[in-house]
């Protein structure tokens, strides 16, 4: 049996077993967006990485140096974001062809320093080693949150608000233009949703610090596939309400010149890094009030229900079933 | 300029700058064998991070999956250990081709965890990546110490006695006689040092508990490039006397058979993780004394100076100057 007949997440839950040696020490192993690890009475560590790889993740012909210093770290400061933590240190393992040109790795550096600075981060080292032909990144990220305060996917409780802190679609939509090389007034800002996205760090601490939200999550395989990681480690189900599902003016611009449904950009599509929660009915405007004071997005989009699954609401107030699966690395 | 015309340690010299954000956060970044980060008043947090990739670092016929996992977690353990810290949790990047066979994934995994449970380290996620064609590992490992007892590149001083842990040279033979196709009775105990290194946490703790060393590393590059980073860390030299560098039987007897130098491979082979530190010299045999209580070797085998570059010392009491370059990977 080969990987591809597997996929990921059935691969994550194969090499689960077994991994954790002391679990009295840990809050949370695989399966969240990080591990949490108690420091000491009221403060834990919390610890990511992500790989990319060249010609998987990205292609250099696509993104520039800066832009893929900045996309790698991002995509690990927005895991701290997703547990409400705050991101504190950061290893960088590069493996490089030997004909890259040093200033290449220049900006990329300077992508990697620009938003460490923005986020307070320190690169506190790593490993530079050869590659045969492709990029490779790997970076690991620590952060840290008072416990109480840590949010996890596992928390979702039927009747609670499903809500979303931006608009989705607008990433996949900018690789989806990238890709059909397709004509666009506002091309670099739908690329940019793409390729240089804003980790919510600001956001997850607002909903952490409030003690409202009862799981959260960021979108980095899509919406519904990422609401089915919290239906799933909560053992709920959902339904997403298609009428509120907010769309963004360019994703809107950029499938109505093209006849598509941005929908499909908006539930299905992935890399957004915004974040995607639960929290009590009765907390949802409360939580709202508290993000929009610091003018951030929130929108309640569905309500967790007790049977498994995902449904998406129609206008006309029947349901359809959705298949929550999302973008799987291996399939 | 491409990569190749500068080497690794100086793009590492070159990356550094601007890296830390937050100086007044950080005991150590960049150039020891791990970041140091205060935990609180008594405690630091350690972190390391490796690279390994296919056809680069190892290849898929020389070494079994189950051994592949082990080292991969292995020279990240052995990084702690050069510290003088506990390791604790890990978390590994797979960058995995669509076609790799389950088997092997469950057999690499099996060599991760039964490394894992022997040193009691968590393993916590990681992420699981699609690769086009050669598998990548990257596991970052956290690991904790008594920020007083932490042991650096940096603390060397004219006079110290510069000691070794082990036997070094074994696994850089265990690689030229798997190279090479050659003919040896204890063929497979030579290659165990190659492929199957055994860290040497304790001997670590137990230097460090001392408090008696005044700098430590392990042994990746190579012995003379490895002390060449505990000079320039230390802003000392070194001479190492060639008679008291310790030859082990098997190396012996492979460089006996083959009619080869046994110190080209002590001096200049690397992957042995073994520990080489100094201590001043009225604590040399206190040091030894504590480490052959519990059964480790303990080789003093040369002396810090002041004047800076590594010598070597010849039985006929002449000298002779070093080139402590090592191993680069880019050059």
């Amino acid at each position: 049996m080969e990987l591809s007949d597997l996929g990921e997440f059935s691969l994550i839950d194969r090499i689960s077993v077994g991994c954790l040696i002391r679990p009295s020490d840990v809050t949370a192993g695989i399966g969240d967006d990080c591990a949490v690890v108690p420091i000491d009475k009221g403060r834990s560590l919390l610890l990511t990485t992500d790989m990319l790889i060249e010609d998987i993740h990205f292609w250099k012909q696509d993104i520039i140096p800066e832009l893929l210093g900045r996309k790698s770290l991002a995509v690990n400061i927005s895991d701290i974001a997703a547990m409400g933590g705050i991101p504190k240190d950061a290893v960088l393992s590069l493996g490089l062809p030997v004909r890259t040109d040093l200033v290449y790795i220049d900006r990329f550096y300077d992508g990697i320093k620009s938003i460490a600075g923005e986020f307070s981060i320190n690169i506190l080292g790593g490993d530079t080693v050869k590659s045969p032909d492709r990029l490779v990144i790997n970076i690991a990220l620590t952060g840290e949150a008072p416990s109480d305060e840590i949010l996890y996917r596992s928390g979702a409780k039927e009747g609670d608000i499903i809500f979303i802190t931006g608009f989705p679609g607008n990433s996949s939509a900018g690789l989806n233009l990238l890709d059909s090389g397709r004509d666009f007034e506002a091309k670099d800002e739908l690329f940019e949703f793409h390729l240089n996205p804003r980790p919510q760090y600001r956001q997850g601490r607002i909903i952490a610090e409030s003690k409202l939200a009862s799981s959260l999550i960021d979108i980095s395989d899509g919406l519904l596939a990422d609401l089915g990681h919290i239906c799933r480690a909560s053992s709920v189900g959902a339904i997403v309400r298609r009428a509120d599902v907010p769309i963004g003016s360019l994703l809107q611009a950029y499938c109505e010149k093209y006849n598509l449904d941005p929908l499909d950009f908006a539930l299905g599509g992935g890399e957004d890094y915004i974040l995607l929660g639960t929290v009590p009915e009765k907390s949802s405007d409360i939580l709202k009030g508290l993000l929009e004071k610091d003018g951030f997005a929130y929108f309640p989009i569905g309500t967790i229900t007790c049977d498994l699954g995902t449904k998406l609401g129609n206008p006309d107030g029947s349901r359809s079933a959705i298949d929550p699966s999302g973008y799987d690395h291996f399939k």
